[in-house]
């Protein structure tokens, strides 16, 4: 078995959302979640980084070749996110669906799910993302 | 007088937008502007990059208090488009009001006359626009 | 109780600062400290990212508000070090009155302790801190 | 003569000042130039890039050199400013001995003039100088 | 006629190269490209950004479609430099077979050549090519 | 002792490379490594973050000196890759001598190994290792 390494893959995705709690009135919600409570969404550019630890195979030299997890992150990510509007678009952020408030936070742990079910058990799984250069979040599953 | 030197200041704001022509149907439409044509929106960290020449005064060293210029770039740009939808939230930008399509060329347009009002005759004023790391535009009032 | 994610906040302040240890001579601190001795000063734009992990909470949907982090940061550290001088304005990094010298590490000590006070105990904090864009550091508490 | 092509060298130095004009009083220097007036100094990163245009030479390829140019940098620029305090450690920034307040406006004309020198006349120069992330200038000779 | 607006869109390719001057000796072919010159080759992670100046279109709020600039370049420059070696698989840097030495300087040259071509007369161009972050050029034609 | 703190250091080098396994035919090893199997080679700008954990010496301030960790990574690793090809100027990387397949992977284990013998036993190393800005790797010893 080869040695265990990281290997870390960016990717990006455009998209609008909003924050707010159905469960709230509007004055709460503007409390909590202040100019991000906007009714009429906003938006970001989200830096996506996928991070996965595992042992190095000696034969290619690789953790994971990064085309397969470029295609995995494609399919269960980007093609879903980019140039949506999370909360309209999608049912796992549109609260009023049962889905989860779209913070970075809550985004980072459905990416996190989305991804792990299509990678080998003894490999790590981590997703960070940036909301902006000054926010971002990571979560690996704990 | 003193010499000519430039000087740069960056803010940020993120928005939620879409393109669409109202005069065309969603098939053209869908095909001039792709995924940005998204009817539910999506959004961008908008950086933008105010760009101001003119003579160094000699008693202060600036060619204008960046904090002045802040300040003005704040009133004029960021509390009307950050955490906004530049399509909903503003006439500018609503092409069915008569508005221009939010492209980054026709925002930086905008900001740019909204900014250009506010300075000294003797000043030139240079706007640049990232709508993302990889495609951002730049007008200068020609 | 909600899922461990982790977040991060990245700030920003200019400082002056020099490095030297009152107990050495000139020829030893020339020696180990080399530029950053130079008596008169010299500074740096450093960059502050304080990383909190802990679960997240399913009303709201964050670890913690962000600009209630942000607000904290502010009072704690920049209202403090930003557009001063380490040694000469603060006594924690004045070698003289028994302060610590201010080197990344010791900053990056002091800041972590003046803010661990005003998280709760469930929430991990890490103070990474940039002194330039190639010399970094980071302290988790150990 | 080869074609006419710009290129551009970035460099690194860190230093302290201070804003403030002698011939004022403190209240009106603290009103214009705020916390920059701090009177026991703040520092900053500074990121240089120099950018000279002139023709390509045939037989190298090179509008200029850039080790040739870096050499000019460091001895004109960074052995001169890099971990000194720029009000205390020169004249040309020393209001009190005469120099110019050094702001990042003046820092540029000065380095141009300091460059400008050792460069063929048909070369044409232009500095531009990052103080902060957000705060730049430029200057080209004018 | 829509007004006159700048875009800009970044791209990327990595590649092997190698500086030397087949009318020159050895000697003098390491004295004037010093590392460059090594003859195993070496490479760069290549940043490019095309820009293009040029009226608005008041039907699309486009200079210029960006997806078709980015067709463009990857027909005319990615596909052909990126993951390649510019001296052995192309002739234009293959200075034993007339072409010209791979500098920084020489690709903007060739890279704006081949796009020139494929844009409307009224549209100027520059193309700006990082070999690293701290070397990078520029051209526009002149 | 001191506290425990993580320093920091980003190097910067150029080089060549090719992957390929020679147990392979060409058929396998393009399907398997793409364009990184180009038998003319093509290049990177590696960053390289060298991280290094400790307890903090009271008397400097510091984990280790960042000019001794410099230097040694400059011996190591800069004059022994910087614009070298790592195939062919190298046993280590040269799969045909026993040498590994120079991905990013591998390529931190061994820089990893070679800086790991100058540190003290108490001193936790790190290495990351940036092939593009999208695609990375990290390894610590395991």
């Amino acid at each position: 078995m080869g040695m265990l390494v990281t290997v870390y893959r960016k990717e990006h995705f455009n998209a609008a959302h909003r924050l707010y709690n159905p469960t709230w009135d509007d004055a709460k919600n503007k409390e909590v979640f202040g100019l991000c409570n906007n009714p009429n969404f906003h938006g970001h550019n989200y830096d996506l980084v996928v991070k996965v630890k595992g042992p190095v195979d000696p034969d290619t030299g690789y953790v994971i070749n990064l085309k397969t997890l470029s295609t995995i992150i494609k399919a269960e990510v980007l093609d879903r996110y980019d140039h949506h509007n999370l909360n309209m678009d999608t049912d796992e952020f549109n609260p009023e669906k049962g889905g989860l408030i779209p913070t970075a936070e809550n985004i980072s742990v459905i990416i996190w799910q989305r991804l792990r079910k299509h990678l080998q058990e003894n490999l790590q799984l981590t997703v960070i993302l940036y909301e902006t250069e000054r926010n971002f979040v990571e979560y690996s599953g704990d």
